[in-house]
């Protein structure tokens, strides 16, 4: 089955202690889009401006990836300027042009709004709601979103969050949204909420999956040495993850833990190469050389 | 196989969010101890003062701790006095009073001079060093220190780290240590030093075995959710792995990863309770169900 992607399509302008590049492609759209594509098909819903040309979306259609959901404005497209530290866990914003996302409306074809696996990546909540209602037959869907969000819109968040399957959050998104300081009860509280299940991306230690039942699974990252950009780690994630699940279709315990494999292993690999550069250029072989890695990591 | 633990024991005024005892039984030695005598035969040196009474000894000896190691001098005992935050990854040290502790030199016994399993715990180098020069027949030694000795005395640390067999450090100190943020690396580098292993504690991150031919084990912490008081968890850890290990004899890659899982799970119960009080009625059948629920949490 194949996957819709809403969220942002972006340029980038990125520094790490290492290197510094101007306006990459980037965005959660690209990012997801490019790692569900590994898996099954995929359509994307975005806003782009006059500076994303024909050569951009050949990038995303040479991974047939759909995107006849990528409106083109007039004006700049989104663009977001980071710097990392020594410590890439941790990076400041130098800045944020929002250009035509400001106005950003998603616009669900009546072909799209047929998907069943849908992959809310990090916008306005309200938007997201917005598509929720668009769809017809979903089946499963994943929600994604940022510190601002919980800050601002908490009570839109809210009830996106009654709406959807999974919400997928890192920790610090966690703790902030619950305001529990552990994170297990932290991810409990907000399955309350209405989420069958809830996803913490906790970076370099791994990535955690709470459900119904008492469900528990908890897996290490792979031990990746050499971290060249750690963006677009966390999308690359889910749209692995919701990839995965579209492709196996069945939504059941072992698939769900497979998926949170797969998520981690296709972020490790998103975060040895600058940009999407290394995302880009894996295939399946790549991704089950780490799956066995990882399964040997944890087992005693 | 039996232990030799060399450390602290202390009185501890603990606070937390939720609770406040003053001069509670603490110190590495003990924790280490009471956990390392869940798999096997104990015994400890260490100083203590006139405020160390009988009583005390007993809540020891119950455990079969061998405590003959142990010198009661003029004076108090090591004082701790330490503040949880309501994120209770995070304290602040209130107090410390060294006390007897200030003029602590380890004197090994000619019985304890034969042990082959040592666990340094958190002491001065210059004084761990004085025990390993002290040892007859190691077979396995087990080093732990602190921000405050990696700060300080990073060179005699080094000498240690030169010696033992393993690292025992939490995901701080080995950034501090190596001064490289990606942990994996950090450890690596430390390795570099001398020790054949590392380990990395990271809290409820779980723990990480970093050793030769590119071995790496991570495992998640049990899913502690009523955590009430982290107080000794990493001695505890530390106790359990080594006194898993010298009750397996062989220091092979399997007991060194099940020591790990053990380590976790051992320190998953001190931290549900205030001190040693749950740490000290625990059993191996409570031991062994965390071990398969760990199990469970990471098969995929």
């Amino acid at each position: 089955m194949s996957v819709l992607i809403v969220g942002s399509v972006a340029f980038d302008t990125i520094e790490t202690p290492f290197e510094r590049r101007e306006r990459v492609l980037g965005g959660s759209c690209t990012y997801s889009a490019i790692a569900a594509s590994l898996f099954t098909d995929v359509s994307i819903v975005a806003v782009v401006g006059e500076d994303f040309k024909e050569e951009h979306f050949k990038i995303l259609t040479d991974k047939k990836i759909d995107t006849s959901g990528v409106k083109r404005e007039k004006g700049k497209s989104f663009f977001w300027e980071g710097r990392y530290h020594m410590d890439m866990n941790l990076r400041d914003t130098i800045k944020t042009e929002l250009n035509v996302f400001e106005n950003f409306e998603p616009v669900i074809s009546d072909e799209h709004r047929e998907k069943e696996f849908l992959f809310l990546a990090n916008i306005d909540p309200v938007l997201q709601m917005k598509v929720l209602d668009s769809m017809k037959r979903l089946k499963f869907s994943l929600c994604d979103t940022m510190n601002l969000w919980i800050e601002i819109k908490k009570k839109e968040l809210i009830q996106v969050f009654k709406r959807v399957d999974c919400v997928v959050l890192n920790d610090f998104e966690v703790r902030q949204f619950s305001g529990v300081p552990n994170l297990i009860l932290g991810a409990r509280e907000i399955r309350k909420l209405g989420p069958k299940y809830v996803i913490i991306k906790k970076g370099e230690h791994g990535a955690t999956l709470i459900g119904p039942e008492g469900l528990y699974f908890s897996i290490p990252s792979y031990p990746v040495e050499n971290v060249i950009d750690p963006t677009g780690a966390g999308d690359s994630f889910a749209g692995a993850f919701i990839g995965f699940l579209a492709k196996e279709k069945n939504i059941d315990e072992r698939n769900l833990k497979k998926a949170i494999v797969y998520g981690n292993v296709v972020a490790s690999y998103t975060v040895e190469g600058f940009g999407i550069d290394r995302l880009y250029n894996i295939n399946m072989n790549d991704i089950n050389n780490r799956i066995n890695s990882i399964k040997k990591c944890v087992e005693f």
